[in-house]
């Protein structure tokens, strides 16, 4: 039986997010992403072939989607369905706590 | 874009757990589920076709397995994956505080 716990042992003044799969199924994956201030760059924008049911668990972050005029403000317990394709990028993480998401990529 | 927050008005003094679905998909299902002391009757054992991982967001538990000594303590943060058809049965939530589930069910 795999067991853990999410909030255990975040990495502190990473360079880079930390990803961690906890799950790894044919048809769906389950990650622990840590980010302690990190964003994603100028102009980028993930643009995913799967959809992506994601939660934050922990800390703050600002979600943008392509066509919204403002980045959505995500605090702990809040969740989104990102459907395949639909491109987005990660504006601002808080960089004074561990910023925990629960990532779900299904197909 | 479907979004919320899972710990938006956890229902209190229910008289059985609440089971809201978050995502349903051909390979897999993603619920929240509220508990406000409720245990699995006397002698019931899930016995599910399809594995499950499952995490406490908030509240505790006690989660026990067929052929363990004794029941698992579940806290914030903590998740199991459950292999499909793993006896296993909810012996205690706290009723003091809603205890609040992620359960993603897939296949």
């Amino acid at each position: 039986m795999l067991t853990g716990n999410l909030f255990a042992d975040p990495p502190r003044d990473l360079a880079h997010e930390q990803i961690t799969e906890l799950l790894s199924a044919p048809h769906v994956t389950i990650e622990r992403i840590v980010s302690n201030g990190q964003a994603s760059p100028p102009g980028f924008w993930y643009d995913q072939p799967r959809p992506e049911w994601v939660m934050l668990l922990a800390g703050a972050a600002r979600l943008r989607f392509e066509g919204e005029a403002t980045a959505r403000l995500l605090k702990s317990g809040d969740y989104v369905h990102i459907p395949a394709h639909v491109r987005h990028r990660v504006e601002w993480t808080d960089d004074t706590q561990a910023t925990i998401w629960l990532a779900v990529h299904y197909s």
